[in-house]
């Protein structure tokens, strides 16, 4: 190819197509390409599994969707990425995965994955990136920013409200439309409007009630409507129910290939009036729009040129660096330093044989594979002694006693054992959810064994969702929080461990005590088709927050090796009214002895609102790195999302007016910083009718001075203000109030007031 | 009136009446009486307020249906009789009202209330059973076959899901079908097929959507087609919102008179064709045979005759004995032996003005009313000396210094001080819910500053719905709660106090630590119309044992003088399959001193549910009056309900085949014997579908023969058995395998399949 693109000229395609032809174009061709038209020139573009790596199955592979794929970098999953609050870090990692994707002629990488987490035991959680939306919308935004620098198409997935595995293809999620819109949609809403993804993925499951891939609210109202999405809408794999529906809804092309069953389900519905043709058009220009948008990279010059291994193995290094939170420190125990001498124990079989991604459709083929021991082996080489012993067999239940025997001898004769400890792979997979959040009991038998023979213990966590800590934390000095760190996550390991990097990650999920302290503990997985979201907007700490529970580690929670002071908040009010922006600043200073990066933390709480609202609701974030003794301003923009609530019955975001609360801090609940602002709001008010109790009635200004006089002081006049019987009397709506025998107002007088006083 | 009752012949009377006569019969004459027809001699009927006491309004009074009422015998209302755990003692309670109402001539009475306790905020809790629906129905249909053994109606309201008091007129409860069925409509089940209460009055809330008095599916399919209801519905006072739709979904009378607007609206929409006729003549039907039920008792000899006054304060005074709860008795500081000597510091004002019942529609003009300082002096008169303080003025909020230091004083000189403590009438009440389950700031401190003046302290609580204890009741060796144990509640207390009488109520709702603890309390009071009933099942006991949370007192916890054992755990089965019933024996024994009556509680566990269920339900209780050193032995028989839950797509109870758990207790938390039973259950499985996972399908023994063979061992058929992904592709519903290609099943195979294996 030429550096020329070959661009489409949609409009004339458009009008060649037969309708059979444009029915096939909105099936794939196979598993991972659309369907070409050779008449027409229309060109196949290909498609491959992510977000953290490319899974791209090789044209001689099984083409069974899952086995084989070519090498390529395996990055942290989002749950480790998440963990550095790092948006510069996240658009480069997106373009490192762009630039492989261009390597091997993959047209759009199917990510990311940007679901909520609403229960630390679903499965695909280390796909996904936070329990809160601002967070996950911030990191996303900038993740598919990265991919798409390099003219490689990302797939936000998956759309919408896809937060179990089990029963993932036919469940309902049964959500009320505030929490749809401040939890399930909001991070969707601000990479799509911030960072136009090429596509959006349909997730597989229902939203009260219908398929999301047959959802025209969502698919076309909401996503197109009101966020201005310009792209393409794409299925899950296997992810169609009726191929009719869903293009009536907006899904414009069914993935993988149905091998003609689509097509032919979209003539017939044409033909039986029952799906418009136009529709088909529309779906049709998004798929040729898909394409044409495709072929820059396609025709470029560095186009299937390999990617450079080692700069993105050096990134995959950094990234699992920044993904790690340190949990707990006691005694400041690490880092390790290389020059104190003596003996290193490295317990685990996850020290040699890493966990460090998930199973399903993300799992790459790593290019390189770094791990733990021989990382440490080489950071202390000639200076400490590293002694090693598996402990475990990572698959296995059962305690394996002559390996715990050697296990407790290496710890016993070290200076300090490093423990590593995780979740093996068959405990937490795309597909399905665990039964539980505890690491395998052999390893918490182990590592009691390990602290009895040694106190000086770090534990080393490789999983990909929150697992209990509080049976087994009081045994670690330190623990140290890695997720599932990719293809380099041994090195980065031995970088924090040894001191050469210092931890800067951050939870972006809450570490509960118990899975039964968990928002949705009762009401889940569900059952009978349907899974209820009743803890409504109260999931991650929001919860934990409102329910005034103890966690293990609060959402926003990581140390460092150095330590950070917060001074000086100042507020500015640089707009008010319906679009209010507010600038918020202070200073961070590095008040300890090693260079080091603190993400600051804004959380905005509204104690005034007249619906419930979180205690707090992260709105800012940023990352500062400091030299020791440095300081450096900070200033933090809030606009108006960071004071809205969803306001279901106006179906509109509301700032309302009054005082507001700022939290600066350095986790959810290390709050430094405290002070208020005044916002004027936008001016909603909820709207007189007849169904409004007496006491809103009387409550205003005008229609009040009219219903009293209306009453007067005698009969209902007196029992509305008697101060036994009259709070009652007062909750009743005026509409009833106007049919009990002797109400001196009647119904028509109630209506004329209405029109007189409503507008008012 | 003679004592031959004027019957009617209802359907002469049907054939009779104008269209205009019989709209005019569904509507209310006035507050509180049918609507007459003179021409063709059908009298009126007069319904009043309960249901813990007779409100009937004089015909002298002021019409507006709150202020003044005649004297009539205030019983403790529901949240004390639950505590009683007592179906006799409710029967007698009963009957009581009943005769109270023949005194007056009223023929319904408008009660019982058997909502469940959702919220402890819930302002009209006090008039509500309890937390546990088996609890609730049992105590309900007790109180309804007492009232209607006098021949005067009972009215079981309200029906349904009316929970909460905030917006009560307007507010939809969003409620899954199991959780309707096994929480919210199981007491009403129990009562309507139990005791064919005359009347049920639908309530003023929607039920997910719909206002229940225009809820078709409750008041006609449910109510009257699977629960056989024979009588009247009438709406709540005011809850008429549309009403030819009202009609038309079976609810028969207006209350109170629309003064001929619900007339018109029915007249109107019949000329339209927008009601049936038929719908209207049912409706007067069900009017008509209200009527002539009635009037036997109104033509009875003794109708008028005034009720035993006496006889009916002695039964409130065992009420209220029966209803109180000791929570704790450290030291077994109770009772205060009159031969002690020595002073008794009485401290609080509502020793000398008690709280006895709450406010709004059931607030009862008392006949007498007896308080507990009287009661108390009278007791131990001239054995131990009385002093009393009052200690704070009951309706404001801020500590009396001169009060409290005067209460100080007198606790400090005598040998134990009694502390009443409870709720102002200001803080609970029909019409509006509470903000906090505190105790008034002013009288914790008084409890703190009497306890450190004399810290053998008894605290004797009045009050509605629970309170928290947590942050005082540590500084109390005893704690006596009375709820609100109305106007013999005063001698009550004194009967126990010294021992007169000894404590044998059991909690019927779980007292929490915290509000913050509360099942509801992220999901409560809703808004925009609306209120999600998120914690599902998890109301009450289900919620805090699901949690694993702990609670202030526990579901069915109370104390006695005397202490009782439990022994000789057996179990029978009867009758298994569809209908089982199983007979659990057991002894229990009086280990005391003291004569007691002690509630045994049978809980029973399904472990292997295919559906979430609560940890344990309570199915089964007794009481057992015993002498020192007696045994008696007990069986409690459980029905196939005790097993069941409701299969909501299968819209059936299932049984299903397993292990049950049976605990028998104390109380929920202080399980004595325990065992299990083999059931076989009615046989119900889940059918077979298209839609069902490839594992559903693997599993059945011919169609995963079938589906195996068609799968091979390769491709496909390596996939899903592949130990890495071979979970999750099984978990995928044949439906969507089907299309991926290369899948060797197509869709009209697994239609065939469905064909021949799903009755299979």
């Amino acid at each position: 190819m030429t550096s020329d693109a070959r661009r489409l000229d949609i409009p004339a395609l458009l009008a060649a197509l037969t309708l059979e032809e444009k029915a096939a174009l909105l099936d794939g061709a196979d598993f991972w390409h659309t369907e070409p038209n050779e008449r027409l020139g229309i060109p196949s573009v290909m498609v491959s599994d992510g977000p953290h790596g490319l899974r791209k199955q090789p044209e001689t592979g099984d083409h069974l969707g899952l086995f084989d794929s070519v090498p390529a970098t395996c990055f942290p999953p989002a749950a480790g990425l998440a963990s550095s609050w790092d948006t510069d870090l996240l658009a480069r990692v997106g373009a490192a995965l762009g630039r492989e994707c261009r390597s091997e002629g993959v047209s759009v990488l199917l990510g990311p994955g940007i679901n909520m987490k609403r229960t630390p035991l679903c499965g695909r959680n280390f796909e996904y990136f936070s329990e809160d939306p601002h967070l996950t919308g911030e990191l996303g935004a900038a993740w598919v920013e990265g991919v798409q620098s390099q003219g490689v198409g990302a797939s936000l997935k998956h759309f919408a409200v896809n937060n179990q595995e089990t029963e993932r293809m036919t469940v309902s999620a049964e959500v009320d439309g505030r929490t749809l819109r401040e939890i399930y949609l909001a991070a969707f809403e601000t990479v799509v409007t911030r960072a136009q993804p090429w596509t959006v993925m349909s997730s597989y499951n229902r939203l009260n009630g219908t398929y999301t891939s047959e959802h025209r609210e969502l698919l076309t109202d909401i996503l197109r409507g009101e966020w201005g999405f310009e792209g393409l809408v794409v299925s899950d794999w296997g992810g169609v129910n009726h191929r009719p529906d869903s293009v009536a809804a907006g899904n414009d092309l069914e993935m993988p290939s149905s091998s003609g069953a689509g097509a032919k389900l979209i003539l017939d519905a044409v033909a039986a009036g029952e799906l418009d043709e136009s529709a088909v058009d529309l779906a049709v220009t998004r798929v040729l729009t898909l394409v044409d948008r495709a072929q820059p990279a396609l025709a470029a010059e560095d186009a299937g040129r390999p990617f450079d291994v080692d700069a993105h193995h050096a990134l995959a290094r950094e990234a699992a660096t920044a993904s790690a939170v340190l949990l707990k420190n006691e005694d400041g125990l690490l880092p390790l330093d290389p020059a104190a001498g003596g003996t290193v124990a490295v317990i685990g079989e996850f020290a040699r044989n890493p966990r460090y991604q998930g199973s399903g459709s993300s799992q790459v083929n790593p290019a390189r594979l770094d791990n733990a021991l021989d990382a440490l082996r080489g950071a202390f080489e000639g200076r400490r002694e590293v002694s090693f012993a598996p402990g475990y067999v990572v698959d296995s239940e059962e305690a394996d006693s002559e390996l715990v025997a050697e296990a407790v001898r290496t710890a016993a004769a070290a200076d300090v054992a490093v423990v590593f400890l995780g979740l093996p792979t068959h405990y937490e997979s795309e597909g399905f959810d665990r039964a539980h959040m505890d690491l395998p009991a052999q390893q918490v038998a182990l590592l009691h064994a390990v602290a009895d023979a040694n106190p000086r213990v770090v534990v080393v966590l490789s999983n990909g969702s929150a697992v209990t800590l509080a049976p087994w934390q009081d045994r670690a000095q330190a623990v140290l929080e890695t997720w599932l760190p990719g293809q380099a996550g041994g090195s980065a390991v031995a970088d924090l461990l040894t001191g050469a990097a210092t931890p800067s990650g951050k939870l972006a999920e809450t570490l509960p005590v118990r899975l039964e302290d968990t928002p949705a503990y009762t009401a889940f997985p569900g059952e009978g088709g349907k899974v209820r979201y009743g803890e409504g907007l109260f999931i991650g700490y929001r919860w934990y927050d409102a329910r005034r529970a103890e966690v293990s580690y609060p959402f926003g929670h990581g140390l460092s090796y150095t330590s950070f002071a917060y001074s000086g908040l100042g507020v500015t009010v640089r707009r008010d009214g319906a679009d209010p922006q507010v600038d918020v600043t202070f200073i961070v200073t590095n008040t300890g002895e090693r260079t080091g990066t603190e993400t600051v933390q804004l959380y905005v709480t509204d104690p005034e609102a007249s619906v419930r609202r979180p205690e707090q609701e992260l709105r800012a974030f940023t990352r500062v790195t400091l030299e020791p003794g440095r300081s450096a301003p900070v200033t933090l923009t809030l606009g108006p999302r960071a004071f809205a609530f969803w306001h279901e019955s106006a179906h509109r975001w509301v700032v309302e007016g009054g005082t507001f609360g700022l939290r600066v801090g350095a986790s959810s609940r290390d709050i430094r910083l405290e002070t208020t602002v005044e916002l004027a709001g936008d001016g909603f008010t909820v709207p007189l009718t007849a169904d409004a109790s007496a006491e809103h009635w009387l409550a205003h200004p005008a229609a009040g001075a009219w219903l009293r006089e209306a009453l007067g002081t005698e009969g209902f006049g007196a029992m509305l203000s008697d101060p036994r019987n009259g709070p009652m009397m007062r909750a009743i709506p005026l509409s009833r109030l106007v049919r009990f025998p002797g109400f001196p107002v009647d119904e028509e007088q109630v209506a004329a007031a209405v029109r007189k006083f409503a507008s008012a």
